[in-house]
C-alpha cells in the first residue's frame, strides 16, 4: 500500500474492482535487486505482470526480460528493449515461435530435453542455450513440480547435443520455487551447476552462464527476508562452489519484482450466513479466483486485506468471489479475521496484486470482465 | 466428436488450438432435456457458454435462460430471449445490478438470505425471488461447497421476509453438484423443498417453483446415465413428495447442454522425459490449464483425448500445457495412457469441451491468446 495508491483510489471512484500499479515501488525493486547482486544481469520475468508502463520503465532502468512466450518478446520490444536483452525462457516452444523469436533478433534460449535443443538448432541456428535441470524447491511456499527441467546427468547430454547441431552450449538454467523464504535454496543447485561446468569443460564444452531463476518473494502477511540478504546468501555460494571461475550470472524476478508494487480495490458484495447459528460469516467480494486472485488456489497465496473499519472487533469469515463458481472461494479452510461491522458495499483494499493478478483473468467467466488494471 | 466438426478441422487448418462446437449437438440435447421432463422448464445456464450462435438457437427452441451477472442478461436479450424467459440466478448480486436487471424487465431473482432479499425488494420492488437451500451433492464429481444457500429453516424466514417486504416468495432452488452422476440426487432436495411449500402454506405463503438446477453431466471418460434416466428419477420424486399439487418446475442444465458439443483441436509442442530412467513421458500441449483447460483443476475433469495414433501401442504420459507455471499441469497424479509414437507437432482432438471453457481462458498468461472458439 503506497500513498500514491490511495490517493488515485480516492481522486479516482470506481464501480468494479481494479489493480493499481505504483511504478516507483517497482522502480525500487529494481534497483535493490541491480544493488544486490551487482555483477548479475536482472531478467524481469515479463508474465508477472505485463504492463506497458512496466516494461518501459524497466527498459529504461536497464532491465533484461524473461519472455514466455512471442507476444511476451513483442511486448519487451515494445516498451524499447533490443532483442539482445531477451530470453526466450519457456522450455515448451513450437519451432515456429523459435523460428519468430530468432526472426526478431532473440539468441537466447531455454531447454531442457534434446528434443528441444533439435527445434533451437533448426529455428535459431548458432543460438546460446541454457539447459534447465529439476531443483526440489525445499522452502518454497509453491513449490515447482518435475514440469520444467531434467536431471543433471540428462542436462550435460542436452547441451553436448547443442554443441555437436552448432548451437552455443551456454549455460545451466534452475528455479528454486516461488515465493522462496530460504535465502540459502539457492546454494545446492549452485553446486550441481559447478560440476555440470566442470563436466563439461573436460569435453571441451566451456559453459559461460547461470541462470539462478525467480522465487524471490513478495511480502504477503508472512514476513521475508529483504532482498539484499537474497544476494548475500547467493554470492557466498557462489563464491564457494565456483571459486575465482565466476560465471556470468542472471537472476529473473518477476513477484519479487512487482508484487508488493500493486493493490486491488474491490467491494463487498454481500455478506451472510448461511444458519441462524453459524459462527463463521460469509464475505464475498466482487473479485475471486476467476477475475485475478487464482493464486488463491489451495489458499497459497494469503493476501492483506485492508478495510475501511480496521482497528474495530474482528470476527474469522469465510472469502468468497462473485461467481456462480463453487470453487470461487478465496479463504476457507483458513478462515480470514475481518472486521465485524464489515457491510455491504465497503471497499477493501487487497494488496500486494501487482504480479499473477492481470493476465491470470479470465476473459469473461460469468460475464464478469477481466480485472482492470491502472499503473501510476 | 461429430461428423461436422472433424469436417469442419479438415477445410479450415489452423496454427492455434481451438474450441469446435456443433450446434446440432445442442439442439438434441435441448430436445432430449424438454422431452425427459416435459412440463419442466428449461433455463440454459449462460455461464456454460455464452456463445451468441448457443444463445441464439436455445432462444428459437423456446429456452429460458439462467444468467450469472447483468451482461449474461444482455448476451440473452441480445440473443432474442425476452426478460420474462431470464432468471438472474446467482445469489451474490450488487444492489445496482439488481436495478439494472429490473430495468431491463427482469422479474425473477435468486435469494439465499435476508440481506440480498432487502436489495431485490429495494432495486426490484415486486419481483419474484426464489430461495436456494444448501444440499449435500453426494455423487457428484465436483460436489458444491456450501458457497450458495442455507439451511431450509434459514430459507422459510428469507422467504417470509421477501414477502413482509412486497416480494413474491416464489420458490425454492437448490444445486445438487456438477457432473451429478446419480439419478435419484434430486430427491432429498425436493422433499425439503416439499417440506418448505407446507410449512409456508401455513402462514399463508404459498410457493409456486421449484428450481432443481442443473448438474447433468456430459459424458467424459466414464459412462454417465442418460437425460432420460434422469427425468424419471425426478418425476418419480416429485410425485412423491409433492402429489397432487405439483408445483411449477425449473431445470438449469449448462454442462449437460452444451458440453459434448464442443470439441478441442490442440498440438503437441513438445514430448520428454526427466531423466534416461523416467518411465513416464511428459507430452506438453498447446492448451492448459489457464487457457480454457481450467476444470483440470485437481484432475476433477479426466476430458476424452483422440490422437490420429490411436489403436497404436500407449504407455502412460503426463500431460501439461504451455505455460511457464508448474502448476498448469492437466494430468500427473493419473497419468494418462496415450500412443508412443505421439509426436511433436501432432494435433490431438480434446472432447467434450464445448462447456466451462472459452470463458474460464485467461485473457494473456504467459502472452498466450484466450482460447478461440467457433460455433457451426
Amino acid at each position: 500500500m503506497t500513498d500514491r495508491i490511495l490517493d488515485y483510489l480516492r481522486r479516482n471512484p470506481s464501480d468494479a474492482p481494479r489493480l493499481v500499479v505504483d511504478l516507483d515501488v517497482v522502480e525500487r525493486n529494481y534497483h535493490a535487486f541491480a544493488h544486490a547482486l551487482p555483477d548479475t544481469r536482472v531478467f524481469y520475468a515479463v508474465k508477472a505482470n505485463p504492463a506497458p508502463e512496466i516494461l518501459g520503465l524497466l527498459a529504461r532502468l536497464g532491465s533484461n526480460f524473461d519472455c514466455a512466450s512471442v507476444v511476451e518478446i513483442e511486448q519487451a520490444l515494445a516498451a524499447g528493449a533490443t532483442a539482445d536483452r531477451i530470453s526466450f525462457g519457456n522450455t515448451i516452444k513450437k519451432e515456429r515461435d523459435i523460428a519468430r523469436a530468432y526472426e526478431l533478433g532473440v539468441r537466447l534460449f531455454a531447454v531442457d530435453c534434446e528434443a528441444e535443443v533439435e527445434k533451437v538448432a533448426r529455428a535459431a541456428p548458432g543460438s546460446r542455450v541454457f539447459c534447465r535441470i529439476l531443483c526440489d524447491g525445499a522452502g518454497a511456499e509453491w513449490p515447482l513440480s518435475k514440469k520444467f527441467g531434467c536431471v543433471p546427468a540428462m542436462a550435460s547430454i542436452v547441451l553436448e547435443h547443442a554443441h555437436d547441431l552448432g548451437l552455443v552450449a551456454y549455460g545451466i538454467s534452475f528455479h528454486v520455487g516461488s515465493q522462496q523464504g530460504n535465502v540459502e535454496a539457492w546454494d545446492n543447485a549452485l553446486a550441481t551447476a559447478a560440476g555440470l561446468f566442470r563436466e563439461l569443460a573436460e569435453r571441451g564444452i566451456n559453459l559461460a552462464m547461470v541462470n539462478m531463476g525467480g522465487g524471490f518473494p513478495a511480502k504477503y502477511l508472512r514476513a521475508m527476508p529483504g532482498v539484499p540478504a537474497y544476494g548475500e546468501a547467493i554470492f557466498r555460494s557462489l563464491s564457494r562452489h565456483f571459486g575465482n571461475r565466476m560465471p556470468e550470472t542472471i537472476i529473473e524476478p518477476g513477484r519479487g519484482m512487482v508484487g508488493e508494487a500493486g493493490m486491488i480495490e474491490a467491494e463487498v458484495v454481500l455478506v451472510s450466513k448461511k444458519s441462524a447459528d453459524d459462527e463463521v460469516r460469509w464475505v464475498y467480494l466482487d473479485i475471486g479466483k476467476f477475475h485475478g486472485l487464482a493464486e488463491t488456489m489451495d489458499e497459497a497465496i494469503r493476501y492483506p486485506i485492508r478495510t475501511l473499519r480496521d482497528g474495530e472487533a474482528t470476527a474469522p469469515c469465510v472469502i468468497a468471489g462473485p461467481t456462480c463458481d463453487s470453487v470461487d472461494v478465496l479463504y476457507e479452510k483458513t478462515p480470514y479475521e475481518l472486521p465485524v461491522s464489515l457491510a455491504i458495499g465497503d471497499k477493501v483494499l487487497i494488496e500486494a496484486c501487482g504480479a499473477y493478478t492481470t493476465t491470470y483473468s479470465s476473459v469473461g467467466f460469468n460475464g464478469f470482465p477481466p480485472l482492470a488494471s491502472v499503473v501510476i
